[in-house]
């Protein structure tokens, strides 16, 4: 039950917005009881939080298995981590959009646990990066904060457009986006 | 008047959301009657509209200047633009936010226009990526659209994060963002 109305409350802010969506609606929507919403969630605001760390903590997850692979250098983990941001539109695109929108929404409290989790996201990314300057795979004096938000600018605004069953495959735009950042669209 | 008005519509909306801030809530911080408001628009949402469309056309005006300029080749406009872009964040970054993300409360008749010229700017981005194609400048297989589209994957999700204020100007950050997008960050 917990699951179903997690899933009903990602389609109705998505749809309609968190503010434009009431208990009412969601409970409605599963023929329940508010009663029963009440039993897993103290409130529509911690309904959100669970939404907006369920997707943070997707991604983390899918993180942690590029970085401990020992078989990926720093080319190979851009690589995978472009290609997990953009396949997880299919199964992510209305919590990642209720993520970026619905932000201020959340009680200070939650707001800070998440922009933590947010950031590690991105601080890991830079990792990668770094890694791959001190190999001597990338050149030497990129600013890799503003790289990294760079990369994750090209993954993140997918997001708002990307259609996964439109011509272009999310291998495909992986390896598009890839080539991009790294040999760029100059004529070689 | 009306630009105070529009101007109290971007600071309310960008704080407190589109659908939680009143005409009143707008009118009260200006000292005037709703009457007032009413007579300069139509409703909440024409002022919406209002707000989106300053935003769009203050981009196909500056979009206009750089297609036209002949003595840019297609490296030069697509700099250009990238710089317009981040620059224009000191002075619209509340009206960028509040385009994003409000979106979907505009009727839908403004919703066709406002995406109308949404699309017209990013074809227009598009047709400097396929005159650097054809003058050999850019690679010659590129898919023109996805490559347009992570461009202003950059640039866009900048209104998220950058600060003009900080460490690095808007020139140096269009510097580094030109130069991952022409060269990439593979080391030579």
């Amino acid at each position: 039950m917990r699951q179903r109305l997690i899933e009903s409350g990602i389609n109705l802010f998505d749809e309609k917005g968190f503010t434009e969506t009431s208990v009412e609606d969601i409970t409605k929507e599963l023929q329940v009881t508010k009663g029963t919403f009440y039993y897993y969630f103290k409130s529509k605001q911690q309904l959100l939080r669970d939404i907006h760390l369920g997707y943070i903590e997707y991604l983390l997850n899918n993180q942690e298995e590029i970085l401990k692979d020992p078989g990926k250098d720093s080319k190979d983990k851009l690589r995978a981590t472009i290609y997990m941001i953009i396949h997880s539109i299919q199964s992510q695109k209305k919590s990642a959009r209720i993520f970026f929108r619905e932000m201020r929404n959340l009680a200070p409290e939650y707001l800070k646990q998440n922009m933590e989790k947010r950031d590690l996201f991105r601080k890991n990314v830079q990792r990668i990066v770094e890694e791959g300057v001190r190999e001597g795979c990338f050149e030497e004096n990129l600013n890799t904060d503003m790289i990294t938000r760079g990369i994750l600018g090209v993954t993140n605004w997918s997001y708002y457009w990307f259609n996964p069953e439109g011509e272009v495959s999310d291998e495909e735009l992986t390896d598009i986006y890839l080539e991009m950042i790294l040999n760029g669209i100059t004529k070689k």
